[in-house]
């Protein structure tokens, strides 16, 4: 069954990014610790087609969530970003973009193909589920994409990977206004460096 | 050895009460669900002087925090709805309430003494310290309070009980301007109910 799903690292006081994530800025001012969490795990260097790292429960979260994923969503801005991870960007799979831009879809190396959406949230959702196949859709942000999705009620799992830091400024990733959203905890795994809450969203 | 501690319940978005949180009006708008963890606990209905509720983990987790603390550090605000908690607050400890206002101590039944500070977090963070004895110091709220002590770097625990929902608006605990607080994770507990964070504040 294909779960639609948030999966991201935040700082305990809210953060995904911190101020000025421009293209080619990564995390922002200060956002780069936010992962890292992530900079010596062996599914991250496979993630981005590199030798080594360290197999851990951690390691092993991350394998999970990329092997269950089979389509994402994106915003516009996180898109640009990812544009210049370059020719074989980490996906390997349909990327569905939230753009007012008309474009053709835009295939990369490794499976990489972008779609451009210019019919809003909903739509890209329903594009990226028929891609999916059996497995996930990652609603993969920025925070504005993830809100649209929880607003619409089309997000049956959020993961946050609590990174241990207040960052104290940056891009919120709830933000205001979500209210009353009702979750249920399915599982939480922690490391030093992490702590894994996986809830289902239940109203 | 005294630590003094922020012991509160977050929602996974951040906030720690509903807007309009008036005094005698609980938690705000919605925010009283935020405590729903707590109410059949039978530590929690210890605390109130009641009878009843249930032994858990989480009762655990609340036991201890109880037991722990020695001293109370409240802002105006909290004291204002503190009051509302009648001749016999549930603190039974001596509680150090920042202030504009020059008054004389008030003492309650069942062991709470009000102290009114007027010179500052810090000055009521050392008189705290000193009657906690070798017990922990409650830097209890609200959101201003805790972060005008985190800010000053008077925090040496940060213990968040997430709720698992989003609440969407209200009193957000950190707030924004908490730049580049490093954390180092030292429990997580979990039930079906609510996810304990443990953290000790290391630069």
């Amino acid at each position: 069954m294909t779960n639609v799903k948030v999966d991201i690292t935040m700082s305990l006081d809210g953060f995904i990014a911190g101020p000025n994530d421009r293209p080619g800025e990564g995390l922002g001012e200060g956002g780069e610790r936010l992962h890292a969490w992530l900079h010596d795990l062996d599914s991250f260097h496979e993630l981005h087609g590199r030798e080594g790292g360290e197999a851990s429960p951690d390691s092993d979260v991350l394998r999970e969530a990329m092997e269950s994923v089979g389509a994402v969503v994106l915003g516009r801005r996180m898109f640009d970003n990812a544009e210049g991870w370059g020719d074989n960007p980490p996906f390997a799979m349909p990327v569905y973009v939230l753009t007012h831009e008309q474009r053709e879809p835009l295939e990369k190396e490794g499976g990489t193909t972008f779609h451009f959406v210019n019919d809003g949230i909903e739509s890209a959702v329903r594009q990226a589920r028929a891609a999916a196949g059996d497995k996930d859709v990652h609603v993969g942000g920025g925070a504005d994409t993830i809100q649209q999705a929880l607003r619409a009620g089309l997000v049956d799992e959020i993961h946050v990977h609590v990174a241990p830091m207040l960052l104290g400024r940056g891009v919120s990733l709830f933000g205001e206004g979500l209210v009353g959203v009702d979750l249920e905890p399915t599982r939480v795994l922690h490391s030093p460096a992490v702590t894994h809450l996986r809830y289902r969203v239940v109203a």
